[in-house]
């Protein structure tokens, strides 16, 4: 059976999961500009840094002036990994300032020949100093999601049996974790074991609260989330740009996987075309993945960064609400060589612009299109075909007006109309 | 309900539809020589080429010499897309000659706007030609698999109802076509919307065959394929490295994506890691993708090509059957300092191979390990960890022998151990 979460809970990774394999050191204060722009669009759960040490990962060398630079509120969980009790004494000390986080991230994996090149740890050798971890932390009120790395395969050991998931989980539980998070370290899960792993768990754990946690490695990424969302799980992890990597992979190459995490950007405009709330608004998050894009520099893995989100018509009438200043308005098509047969100067311009409109919003009776600023470049033939495009340019509140920029062009690209149109709504 | 097939259909379409946004001109023998490789490995759909005026779209203008070169097997349907009736008459003059198809796509935009940016037809001026297309070539012994473009959402129209969708493949089915591509033309579907299609028009069309061709442009392609999966489709369309556009799309930018296909590597591992038969072997399949990019002369978009097929121990015993010549075997890890305390010299060399071999298969009794060939190039502390990795050399089947290239690293790359092992197996 599928159960949908009406709404999910996106954990925000670029800050940590994104950048530890990432290799120039990005400036602090740009982490922070990224960190503070994902509170402002509405991320609810962000992973803020690494107490890692710098020996071993550079990029969280800063991790105490991030958690200091980073605005606040009250509603936002920010999440540090925390994979010693030295690094837990630092985070407490921090929490005592003022400048803690609210969760912390405990690392296992299921699989030990993972844990070992990871933390070069047996089981035997991890598990009671970090249950020393998980304890100090809930006594000083922290909250603990206990991580199971390599909990659907291993790239060192192959099949991981559910059987160590499960021990793992009732391990982290009693030592008093509040959430468990099954990671995809390495990306090997496919689509139809996320649902059997996740149904399973969310069986013998029913009052757990899971956290999907998968890397793209094979272009999965989107459909374990999708086959996650089947299973109920509202907590989902992700990272701008699809950036990530594991720092064991980058030793000696026995795992050479490219793409990191599940994308951001891609999940949430997924999520949001199967109705399913995240709190997030599509243009915003694509803006901040551009953002993230700018920092590091290079294009990123997203694809909705590029293609933009999908289209869809409004219902509802076009207003001064519903445009967005500097926004752009998705092209509609029309067979324009046909109305040229009935309208001509600037009746034809204002009809090209309201059905161009019309395919994007219902238009109100009394919207007035004044076509003054708009130039004719060519001749419509009695077949052609425009797309035509446009880009909010001013909105005037107080005058009921919007100033667009409008471009028509033909099949072949000429361009047939260009130049600024102006909407006066009708109080 | 979820009814995954048993065994799927993957139509290769990188001749076609991969190649069809693709500016420089691939060289005839070269895409004959990926079809032939396609063949050879086990495709049973492949889509050769289109008959499009080479006008606007120079690609194909060598599409009767693709047919001519290519090697045909009985079972392996060759498609090809037919745009007009001067096509048709083209084909069918080289059905006559003994290099045809056996099977033709038809197309129609479930959206009258792409429709006209794509044909520059309105339904009422596409639709009689394509019925005489569909029955000539029915009349021919050819298959016609009716394509209905957009048919998940349109970037010029937005939603496109269903309604449309299923007046389209009545229209088809009653001209004589012999199964139904639902196209995503640009990208638009979501899996949950894919599900709900696929199970509305299986339960109105129960003896169809169904396509399920999806884009990769927001980077659902894989979710909106395991969507269609559990749907039962059996038919599914995709595209070594991602590659596709739609040749619509380079008119004026009402629609900039740039992901093409699904992946075809990437869908043939993530449908054999769930167990469903595709009748492919996943590394010839990569081997074949890594062909279609060194053709291209640049990365595609395929993540197994990068970070590999995803690893399993197998429950076999190792054998010479399962050592590919040239093959890789996937790294395994030992803590093998510990081992040091107890062997050293060549039993230690000797024991690191036989645990690493053991961690990707069984190790059967009296396998003879000889390492005379390797070097030993450091110490072993006791904390070290040993990643290693084999290369399959020589496979020698009259003496029951393998010779692997081996090569052992600590974590921090140093190597331990290189050189040559030989394995003996006996008889």
């Amino acid at each position: 059976m599928t159960h949908f979460p009406r709404k999910v809970n996106i954990c925000e990774c670029w800050a940590r999961d994104g950048l530890q394999g990432e290799d120039p050191f990005i400036p602090t204060e740009k982490k922070i500009a990224i960190i503070n722009q994902m509170v402002k669009i509405g991320f609810k759960r962000i992973e803020a840094t690494s107490f890692a040490h710098p020996k071993l990962i550079k990029q969280f060398a800063d991790c105490l002036e991030v958690l200091k630079g980073i605005k606040r509120l009250p509603d936002v969980t920010f999440i540090a990994i925390i994979p010693n009790d030295k690094a837990l004494d630092r985070l407490l000390d921090a929490c005592d300032k003022g400048y803690g986080v609210q969760e912390i991230t405990a690392i296992l994996s299921a699989s030990e020949d993972h844990l070992l090149a990871n933390l070069e740890r047996t089981f035997e050798e991890a598990m009671p100093p970090l249950a020393d971890i998980v304890q100090r932390a809930r006594h000083a009120g922290i909250r603990v999601c206990g991580c199971i790395g390599t909990a659907f395969g291993c790239p060192l050991t192959g099949e991981v049996p559910l059987e160590k998931v499960v021990e793992l989980t009732d391990w982290y539980l009693e030592k008093g974790a509040t959430s468990i998070m099954l990671g995809d370290t390495t990306g090997e899960a496919n689509p139809k074991q996320v649902r059997e792993v996740f149904g399973q768990m969310r069986q013998r754990f029913p009052g757990v609260d899971f956290v999907a946690h998968f890397h793209d490695t094979r272009g999965m990424g989107l459909a374990n989330t999708f086959a996650a969302l089947q299973e109920g799980i509202i907590l989902h992890d992700s990272s701008f740009g699809g950036m990530g990597g594991q720092p064991a992979t980058r030793r000696p190459k026995y795992h050479k996987g490219f793409a990191g995490n599940t994308c951001t950007e891609d999940m949430v405009v997924m999520m949001e075309e199967m109705g399913i709330e995240t709190g997030l608004q599509v243009e915003e998050v694509i803006d901040t993945a551009l953002m993230a894009e700018d920092f590091c520099g290079r294009r990123l893995l997203g694809h909705v960064t590029h293609s933009g989100a999908i289209r869809h018509r409004s219902s509802n009438p076009i207003s001064l609400k519903n445009l967005r200043p500097n926004g752009e308005v998705p092209a509609a098509l029309l067979l324009a060589g046909r109305m040229k047969e009935k309208l001509s100067g600037g009746n034809l311009v204002e009809e090209i612009i309201r059905k161009a409109l019309g395919k994007n919003w219902v238009i109100p009776d009394g919207l007035i299109i004044s076509t003054d600023g708009v130039a004719v470049k060519g001749e419509l033939g009695g077949r052609d075909i425009l797309v035509t495009r446009f880009k909010v340019l001013e909105i005037q509140d107080g005058e009921d007006q919007a100033i667009l920029e409008v471009l028509s062009q033909k099949a072949n690209g000429d361009v047939f109309l260009e130049g600024q149109t102006r909407l006066l709504f009708s109080r």
